[in-house]
Protein backbone atom coordinates (compact mmCIF):
# COMPACT_ATOMS: atom_id res chain seq x y z
CA UNK A 1 0.00 0.00 0.00
CA UNK A 2 1.24 3.57 -1.03
CA UNK A 3 0.02 6.40 0.77
CA UNK A 4 1.06 9.89 -0.19
CA UNK A 5 0.80 13.65 1.14
CA UNK A 6 0.27 16.65 -0.76
CA UNK A 7 -0.53 20.27 -0.12
CA UNK A 8 0.94 23.46 -0.16
CA UNK A 9 4.29 24.08 2.70
CA UNK A 10 2.81 25.24 5.92
CA UNK A 11 0.09 21.83 5.92
CA UNK A 12 1.88 20.32 8.66
CA UNK A 13 2.47 17.17 6.50
CA UNK A 14 5.70 16.34 8.06
CA UNK A 15 3.68 15.81 11.70
CA UNK A 16 0.95 14.02 10.19
CA UNK A 17 3.49 11.49 8.43
CA UNK A 18 4.82 11.47 11.63
CA UNK A 19 1.74 10.79 14.21
CA UNK A 20 0.58 8.05 11.21
CA UNK A 21 3.95 6.14 11.12
CA UNK A 22 3.41 5.69 14.90
CA UNK A 23 0.13 4.48 14.81
CA UNK A 24 1.15 1.99 12.43
CA UNK A 25 3.63 0.78 14.04
CA UNK A 26 1.53 0.50 17.22
CA UNK A 27 0.11 -2.42 14.82
CA UNK A 28 3.59 -3.89 13.47
CA UNK A 29 2.75 -2.64 10.44
CA UNK A 30 5.94 -2.24 7.96
CA UNK A 31 6.36 1.28 7.22
CA UNK A 32 9.23 2.74 4.74
CA UNK A 33 8.89 6.23 4.82
CA UNK A 34 10.31 8.73 2.10
CA UNK A 35 10.14 12.36 0.64
CA UNK A 36 11.11 14.33 -2.57
CA UNK A 37 12.89 15.33 -4.12
CA UNK A 38 15.68 13.07 -2.24
CA UNK A 39 15.20 9.85 -0.56
CA UNK A 40 18.22 8.42 -2.69
CA UNK A 41 21.94 9.53 -3.52
CA UNK A 42 21.13 10.89 -6.91
CA UNK A 43 17.87 12.12 -5.51
CA UNK A 44 19.41 14.41 -2.53
CA UNK A 45 21.90 16.15 -5.31
CA UNK A 46 19.13 16.86 -7.49
CA UNK A 47 17.34 18.04 -4.51
CA UNK A 48 20.15 21.34 -3.82
CA UNK A 49 19.76 21.94 -7.35
CA UNK A 50 16.47 22.11 -7.19
CA UNK A 51 15.88 24.09 -3.82
CA UNK A 52 19.15 26.35 -4.06
CA UNK A 53 18.06 30.28 -3.94
CA UNK A 54 21.15 30.80 -6.55
CA UNK A 55 20.04 28.95 -9.30
CA UNK A 56 18.34 31.19 -10.68
CA UNK A 57 18.93 29.95 -14.56
CA UNK A 58 17.02 26.76 -14.27
CA UNK A 59 14.25 26.62 -17.32
CA UNK A 60 11.09 25.40 -15.81
CA UNK A 61 11.19 22.89 -18.29
CA UNK A 62 14.37 21.45 -16.51
CA UNK A 63 12.74 21.78 -12.84
CA UNK A 64 9.92 19.11 -14.05
CA UNK A 65 12.16 16.95 -15.37
CA UNK A 66 14.76 17.00 -12.22
CA UNK A 67 11.38 16.49 -10.10
CA UNK A 68 10.41 13.75 -12.80
CA UNK A 69 14.27 12.29 -12.27
CA UNK A 70 14.42 12.16 -8.46
CA UNK A 71 10.84 10.77 -8.55
CA UNK A 72 11.91 7.71 -10.98
CA UNK A 73 14.87 7.04 -8.90
CA UNK A 74 13.03 7.19 -5.45
CA UNK A 75 10.78 5.02 -7.41
CA UNK A 76 13.51 2.20 -8.18
CA UNK A 77 15.62 2.54 -5.46
CA UNK A 78 12.99 2.66 -2.29
CA UNK A 79 9.41 2.63 -3.25
CA UNK A 80 8.92 -0.33 -5.47
CA UNK A 81 11.48 -2.81 -3.19
CA UNK A 82 9.54 -1.89 -0.45
CA UNK A 83 5.66 -2.43 -1.98
CA UNK A 84 7.23 -5.42 -3.07
CA UNK A 85 8.17 -6.69 0.33
CA UNK A 86 4.84 -5.76 1.33
CA UNK A 87 5.64 -3.00 3.40
CA UNK A 88 3.30 0.41 3.76
CA UNK A 89 5.17 3.41 2.09
CA UNK A 90 4.28 6.96 2.97
CA UNK A 91 5.35 9.57 0.92
CA UNK A 92 5.53 13.13 1.18
CA UNK A 93 4.97 14.42 -1.88
CA UNK A 94 4.73 13.06 -5.07
CA UNK A 95 3.32 13.36 -8.64
CA UNK A 96 0.48 15.28 -8.12
CA UNK A 97 2.80 18.08 -6.27
CA UNK A 98 4.68 18.31 -10.16
CA UNK A 99 1.55 18.59 -11.62
CA UNK A 100 0.43 21.60 -9.40
CA UNK A 101 3.45 23.31 -8.94
CA UNK A 102 5.16 23.02 -12.70
CA UNK A 103 1.86 22.07 -14.72
CA UNK A 104 -0.20 24.74 -12.94
CA UNK A 105 1.98 26.95 -11.10
CA UNK A 106 4.71 27.63 -14.01
CA UNK A 107 2.25 27.20 -16.46
CA UNK A 108 3.80 24.10 -18.48
CA UNK A 109 0.33 22.76 -18.71
CA UNK A 110 -1.19 19.82 -16.41
CA UNK A 111 -1.72 16.88 -19.37
CA UNK A 112 2.28 17.45 -20.79
CA UNK A 113 3.31 17.32 -16.84
CA UNK A 114 1.15 14.57 -16.31
CA UNK A 115 3.43 12.48 -18.89
CA UNK A 116 6.63 13.00 -18.40
CA UNK A 117 5.77 12.09 -14.89
CA UNK A 118 3.72 8.72 -16.37
CA UNK A 119 7.11 7.62 -18.29
CA UNK A 120 9.20 8.85 -14.45
CA UNK A 121 7.01 5.98 -12.53
CA UNK A 122 6.01 3.70 -14.95
CA UNK A 123 2.05 4.83 -14.39
CA UNK A 124 2.56 4.02 -10.37
CA UNK A 125 -0.20 5.94 -8.55
CA UNK A 126 -0.82 6.05 -4.68
CA UNK A 127 -3.33 4.17 -3.42
CA UNK A 128 -4.18 6.72 -1.15
CA UNK A 129 -3.39 10.66 -1.13
CA UNK A 130 -4.09 12.67 1.59
CA UNK A 131 -4.14 16.39 0.22
CA UNK A 132 -4.04 18.49 3.42
CA UNK A 133 -5.09 22.05 1.54
CA UNK A 134 -4.59 25.06 3.61
CA UNK A 135 -5.84 29.33 2.15
CA UNK A 136 -2.56 30.58 0.31
CA UNK A 137 -2.32 33.26 3.57
CA UNK A 138 -1.88 30.68 6.09
CA UNK A 139 0.51 28.61 4.24
CA UNK A 140 2.59 31.48 3.50
CA UNK A 141 2.46 32.83 7.11
CA UNK A 142 3.38 29.40 8.35
CA UNK A 143 6.29 29.54 6.55
CA UNK A 144 7.60 32.86 7.13
CA UNK A 145 7.32 31.74 10.86
CA UNK A 146 9.47 28.93 10.35
CA UNK A 147 11.92 30.01 8.20
CA UNK A 148 12.90 32.94 9.90
CA UNK A 149 16.31 31.44 10.28
CA UNK A 150 16.95 30.22 6.88
CA UNK A 151 15.21 31.90 4.36
CA UNK A 152 13.08 30.86 1.85
CA UNK A 153 13.90 27.78 -0.59
CA UNK A 154 14.13 28.85 -4.52
CA UNK A 155 10.45 27.37 -4.78
CA UNK A 156 9.27 29.10 -1.91
CA UNK A 157 10.33 32.48 -3.24
CA UNK A 158 7.53 32.55 -5.75
CA UNK A 159 4.69 34.83 -5.91
CA UNK A 160 1.14 34.09 -4.16
CA UNK A 161 -1.09 34.16 -7.56
CA UNK A 162 1.35 30.91 -8.21
CA UNK A 163 0.75 29.58 -5.25
CA UNK A 164 -3.09 30.09 -5.47
CA UNK A 165 -2.65 27.90 -9.10
CA UNK A 166 -0.88 25.49 -7.02
CA UNK A 167 -3.26 25.33 -4.22
CA UNK A 168 -6.22 25.03 -6.89
CA UNK A 169 -4.38 22.46 -9.43
CA UNK A 170 -4.59 20.44 -5.68
CA UNK A 171 -8.38 20.51 -5.65
CA UNK A 172 -8.73 19.90 -9.56
CA UNK A 173 -6.86 16.34 -8.93
CA UNK A 174 -8.64 15.72 -5.74
CA UNK A 175 -12.03 16.01 -7.35
CA UNK A 176 -11.00 14.10 -10.65
CA UNK A 177 -9.88 11.23 -8.50
CA UNK A 178 -11.96 11.37 -5.40
CA UNK A 179 -11.33 7.56 -4.93
CA UNK A 180 -8.31 8.16 -4.42
CA UNK A 181 -7.25 11.82 -2.76
CA UNK A 182 -8.88 12.78 0.67
CA UNK A 183 -9.09 16.99 1.13
CA UNK A 184 -8.36 17.75 4.63
CA UNK A 185 -8.85 21.04 6.31
CA UNK A 186 -5.07 21.64 7.35
CA UNK A 187 -6.46 24.34 9.99
CA UNK A 188 -8.08 21.65 12.08
CA UNK A 189 -5.60 21.01 15.12
CA UNK A 190 -3.19 18.04 14.82
CA UNK A 191 -4.74 16.30 17.12
CA UNK A 192 -8.01 16.64 14.39
CA UNK A 193 -6.05 16.21 11.43
CA UNK A 194 -4.47 12.94 13.31
CA UNK A 195 -8.09 11.30 14.24
CA UNK A 196 -9.09 12.02 10.40
CA UNK A 197 -6.19 10.57 8.74
CA UNK A 198 -6.74 7.78 10.98
CA UNK A 199 -9.98 7.11 9.91
CA UNK A 200 -9.26 7.29 6.43
CA UNK A 201 -6.19 5.04 6.49
CA UNK A 202 -7.40 2.45 8.87
CA UNK A 203 -10.72 2.09 6.58
CA UNK A 204 -8.34 1.53 3.30
CA UNK A 205 -6.11 -0.97 5.54
CA UNK A 206 -9.67 -2.52 6.57
CA UNK A 207 -7.99 -2.19 10.42
CA UNK A 208 -10.49 -2.30 13.31
CA UNK A 209 -9.09 -0.88 16.10
CA UNK A 210 -10.02 0.11 19.81
CA UNK A 211 -9.79 4.07 19.59
CA UNK A 212 -9.44 4.21 23.44
CA UNK A 213 -6.77 1.80 23.74
CA UNK A 214 -4.81 3.58 20.52
CA UNK A 215 -5.03 7.31 22.74
CA UNK A 216 -3.37 5.40 25.58
CA UNK B 1 20.30 27.44 -38.66
CA UNK B 2 20.91 24.36 -35.92
CA UNK B 3 22.82 21.40 -37.21
CA UNK B 4 23.45 18.12 -35.01
CA UNK B 5 25.49 15.33 -35.18
CA UNK B 6 24.76 11.63 -34.17
CA UNK B 7 26.51 8.68 -34.08
CA UNK B 8 27.96 5.91 -32.48
CA UNK B 9 31.30 6.82 -30.36
CA UNK B 10 34.46 6.55 -32.47
CA UNK B 11 32.90 7.72 -35.71
CA UNK B 12 34.71 10.98 -35.81
CA UNK B 13 32.03 13.68 -34.93
CA UNK B 14 34.21 15.79 -32.71
CA UNK B 15 37.02 16.23 -35.85
CA UNK B 16 34.22 17.01 -38.20
CA UNK B 17 32.81 19.37 -35.78
CA UNK B 18 35.67 21.46 -35.15
CA UNK B 19 36.52 21.36 -39.67
CA UNK B 20 33.06 22.88 -40.06
CA UNK B 21 33.71 25.11 -37.72
CA UNK B 22 36.92 25.77 -39.64
CA UNK B 23 35.10 26.23 -42.27
CA UNK B 24 32.23 28.56 -41.20
CA UNK B 25 34.81 30.95 -39.89
CA UNK B 26 36.60 31.51 -42.97
CA UNK B 27 33.03 32.71 -44.07
CA UNK B 28 32.74 34.91 -40.87
CA UNK B 29 29.16 32.79 -39.93
CA UNK B 30 28.90 32.95 -36.23
CA UNK B 31 28.88 29.80 -34.98
CA UNK B 32 27.92 28.54 -31.16
CA UNK B 33 29.53 25.21 -30.79
CA UNK B 34 28.16 22.99 -27.88
CA UNK B 35 28.03 19.13 -26.64
CA UNK B 36 25.11 16.55 -24.66
CA UNK B 37 25.21 16.00 -21.89
CA UNK B 38 26.30 19.14 -20.75
CA UNK B 39 26.96 22.78 -21.83
CA UNK B 40 25.98 24.60 -19.06
CA UNK B 41 26.38 24.48 -15.05
CA UNK B 42 23.84 21.96 -14.48
CA UNK B 43 24.54 19.97 -17.70
CA UNK B 44 28.03 19.20 -16.91
CA UNK B 45 27.04 18.29 -13.32
CA UNK B 46 24.50 16.16 -14.65
CA UNK B 47 26.83 14.30 -16.86
CA UNK B 48 29.24 13.71 -14.52
CA UNK B 49 25.97 11.90 -12.67
CA UNK B 50 25.32 10.28 -16.42
CA UNK B 51 28.30 9.09 -16.96
CA UNK B 52 30.41 8.02 -13.96
CA UNK B 53 31.22 4.12 -14.14
CA UNK B 54 30.42 4.00 -10.13
CA UNK B 55 26.63 4.75 -10.63
CA UNK B 56 25.37 1.59 -11.09
CA UNK B 57 21.95 2.16 -9.15
CA UNK B 58 20.96 4.97 -11.93
CA UNK B 59 17.30 4.00 -13.20
CA UNK B 60 16.62 3.81 -17.02
CA UNK B 61 14.09 6.48 -16.77
CA UNK B 62 16.20 8.56 -14.67
CA UNK B 63 19.11 8.19 -17.12
CA UNK B 64 16.34 9.35 -19.46
CA UNK B 65 14.74 12.10 -17.77
CA UNK B 66 18.48 13.58 -16.54
CA UNK B 67 19.65 13.46 -20.26
CA UNK B 68 16.37 15.46 -21.29
CA UNK B 69 16.87 17.90 -18.20
CA UNK B 70 20.87 18.53 -19.34
CA UNK B 71 18.88 19.13 -22.46
CA UNK B 72 16.55 21.44 -21.92
CA UNK B 73 18.94 23.72 -19.65
CA UNK B 74 21.42 23.72 -22.58
CA UNK B 75 18.52 24.69 -25.16
CA UNK B 76 17.59 27.71 -22.37
CA UNK B 77 20.71 28.96 -21.92
CA UNK B 78 22.73 28.43 -25.32
CA UNK B 79 20.84 27.24 -28.05
CA UNK B 80 17.96 29.19 -28.02
CA UNK B 81 19.61 32.35 -27.55
CA UNK B 82 22.29 31.93 -30.38
CA UNK B 83 19.76 31.16 -32.83
CA UNK B 84 17.62 33.96 -31.31
CA UNK B 85 20.72 36.25 -32.40
CA UNK B 86 21.12 34.60 -35.74
CA UNK B 87 24.36 31.90 -35.12
CA UNK B 88 24.72 28.42 -36.55
CA UNK B 89 24.43 26.32 -33.52
CA UNK B 90 26.22 23.19 -33.62
CA UNK B 91 25.42 20.36 -31.16
CA UNK B 92 27.29 17.36 -30.90
CA UNK B 93 23.88 14.95 -29.98
CA UNK B 94 20.59 15.95 -29.39
CA UNK B 95 17.22 14.06 -29.26
CA UNK B 96 18.02 11.45 -31.55
CA UNK B 97 20.99 10.25 -29.42
CA UNK B 98 18.28 9.83 -26.35
CA UNK B 99 15.57 7.80 -28.53
CA UNK B 100 18.05 5.79 -29.84
CA UNK B 101 20.09 5.13 -26.78
CA UNK B 102 17.70 5.05 -23.87
CA UNK B 103 14.35 4.55 -26.54
CA UNK B 104 15.29 1.24 -28.50
CA UNK B 105 18.87 0.68 -26.45
CA UNK B 106 17.47 0.63 -23.34
CA UNK B 107 14.11 -0.70 -24.46
CA UNK B 108 11.99 1.87 -23.02
CA UNK B 109 10.48 3.06 -26.16
CA UNK B 110 11.48 5.24 -28.99
CA UNK B 111 7.84 6.87 -28.63
CA UNK B 112 7.86 7.02 -24.57
CA UNK B 113 11.40 9.13 -24.95
CA UNK B 114 10.40 11.42 -27.73
CA UNK B 115 7.70 12.49 -26.08
CA UNK B 116 9.90 13.40 -22.63
CA UNK B 117 11.87 14.87 -25.31
CA UNK B 118 9.16 16.72 -26.82
CA UNK B 119 8.25 18.69 -23.40
CA UNK B 120 12.21 19.31 -22.66
CA UNK B 121 12.64 20.86 -26.25
CA UNK B 122 9.50 22.59 -26.67
CA UNK B 123 9.47 20.57 -29.97
CA UNK B 124 12.34 22.57 -31.45
CA UNK B 125 14.06 20.37 -34.33
CA UNK B 126 17.35 20.55 -35.93
CA UNK B 127 17.15 22.04 -38.99
CA UNK B 128 20.43 19.48 -40.14
CA UNK B 129 21.43 16.40 -38.70
CA UNK B 130 24.64 14.22 -40.10
CA UNK B 131 24.10 11.01 -38.86
CA UNK B 132 27.92 9.69 -38.61
CA UNK B 133 27.46 5.76 -39.22
CA UNK B 134 29.52 2.91 -38.37
CA UNK B 135 28.99 -0.72 -37.94
CA UNK B 136 29.32 -1.39 -33.77
CA UNK B 137 32.34 -3.35 -34.19
CA UNK B 138 34.41 -0.35 -35.60
CA UNK B 139 32.87 1.78 -33.19
CA UNK B 140 34.06 -0.36 -30.52
CA UNK B 141 37.43 -0.86 -31.90
CA UNK B 142 37.65 3.06 -32.10
CA UNK B 143 36.52 3.53 -28.72
CA UNK B 144 38.75 0.72 -27.29
CA UNK B 145 42.10 2.27 -28.92
CA UNK B 146 41.02 5.56 -27.01
CA UNK B 147 39.66 4.88 -24.13
CA UNK B 148 43.02 3.19 -23.43
CA UNK B 149 43.86 5.41 -20.18
CA UNK B 150 40.89 6.30 -18.60
CA UNK B 151 38.55 3.28 -19.56
CA UNK B 152 34.92 3.24 -20.90
CA UNK B 153 32.20 5.48 -18.90
CA UNK B 154 29.23 4.22 -17.69
CA UNK B 155 27.35 4.07 -21.39
CA UNK B 156 30.31 2.48 -23.34
CA UNK B 157 30.29 -0.16 -21.01
CA UNK B 158 27.26 -1.51 -22.42
CA UNK B 159 27.03 -4.89 -24.73
CA UNK B 160 27.05 -4.86 -28.06
CA UNK B 161 23.88 -6.01 -28.49
CA UNK B 162 22.71 -2.62 -26.96
CA UNK B 163 24.63 -0.69 -29.53
CA UNK B 164 23.48 -2.47 -32.38
CA UNK B 165 20.04 -1.25 -31.50
CA UNK B 166 21.06 1.95 -31.38
CA UNK B 167 22.70 1.92 -34.23
CA UNK B 168 19.08 0.25 -36.17
CA UNK B 169 17.32 3.46 -34.33
CA UNK B 170 19.63 6.21 -35.43
CA UNK B 171 18.85 4.56 -39.18
CA UNK B 172 14.97 3.79 -39.04
CA UNK B 173 15.17 8.24 -37.64
CA UNK B 174 16.50 8.92 -40.52
CA UNK B 175 14.33 6.84 -43.27
CA UNK B 176 11.91 8.28 -41.72
CA UNK B 177 12.94 11.87 -41.53
CA UNK B 178 15.33 12.09 -44.95
CA UNK B 179 14.83 15.55 -45.07
CA UNK B 180 16.35 16.54 -42.24
CA UNK B 181 18.93 13.73 -41.55
CA UNK B 182 21.72 12.82 -43.82
CA UNK B 183 23.56 9.60 -43.36
CA UNK B 184 27.40 9.57 -43.86
CA UNK B 185 29.48 6.75 -43.63
CA UNK B 186 32.23 7.06 -41.17
CA UNK B 187 34.60 4.52 -42.17
CA UNK B 188 35.29 7.06 -45.01
CA UNK B 189 38.48 8.98 -44.44
CA UNK B 190 38.20 12.23 -42.36
CA UNK B 191 38.84 14.47 -45.37
CA UNK B 192 36.34 12.98 -47.51
CA UNK B 193 34.02 12.95 -44.74
CA UNK B 194 34.58 16.74 -44.53
CA UNK B 195 33.89 17.03 -48.45
CA UNK B 196 30.48 15.55 -48.04
CA UNK B 197 29.57 17.37 -44.71
CA UNK B 198 30.40 20.83 -46.40
CA UNK B 199 28.28 19.76 -49.26
CA UNK B 200 25.04 19.44 -47.25
CA UNK B 201 25.78 21.87 -44.97
CA UNK B 202 26.49 24.23 -47.84
CA UNK B 203 23.76 23.56 -49.69
CA UNK B 204 21.35 24.70 -46.39
CA UNK B 205 22.96 27.56 -46.35
CA UNK B 206 22.42 28.48 -49.98
CA UNK B 207 26.25 29.29 -50.17
CA UNK B 208 28.17 28.93 -53.07
CA UNK B 209 32.06 28.78 -52.76
CA UNK B 210 35.04 28.68 -54.98
CA UNK B 211 35.88 24.84 -53.40
CA UNK B 212 39.96 25.41 -54.73
CA UNK B 213 40.49 28.70 -52.51
CA UNK B 214 38.73 26.37 -49.73
CA UNK B 215 41.57 23.93 -49.35
CA UNK B 216 44.20 26.84 -49.28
Amino acid sequence: MFITFEGLDGAGKSTQIVRLKERLGKLAIPVVMTREPGGTAIGDALRQMLLDPGQTQLSEQTETLLYAASRAQLLHEVIKPALEKGALVICDRYVDASIAYQGAGLGLGEEAVARVNAFATSGLKPDLTLLMDLPVETSQSRVAASARDVGPDRIEQRDEAYFERVRNAFMNIAVQEADRVAILDARLTPDELEQEIWHRVSKRLNIITDEKRDEE
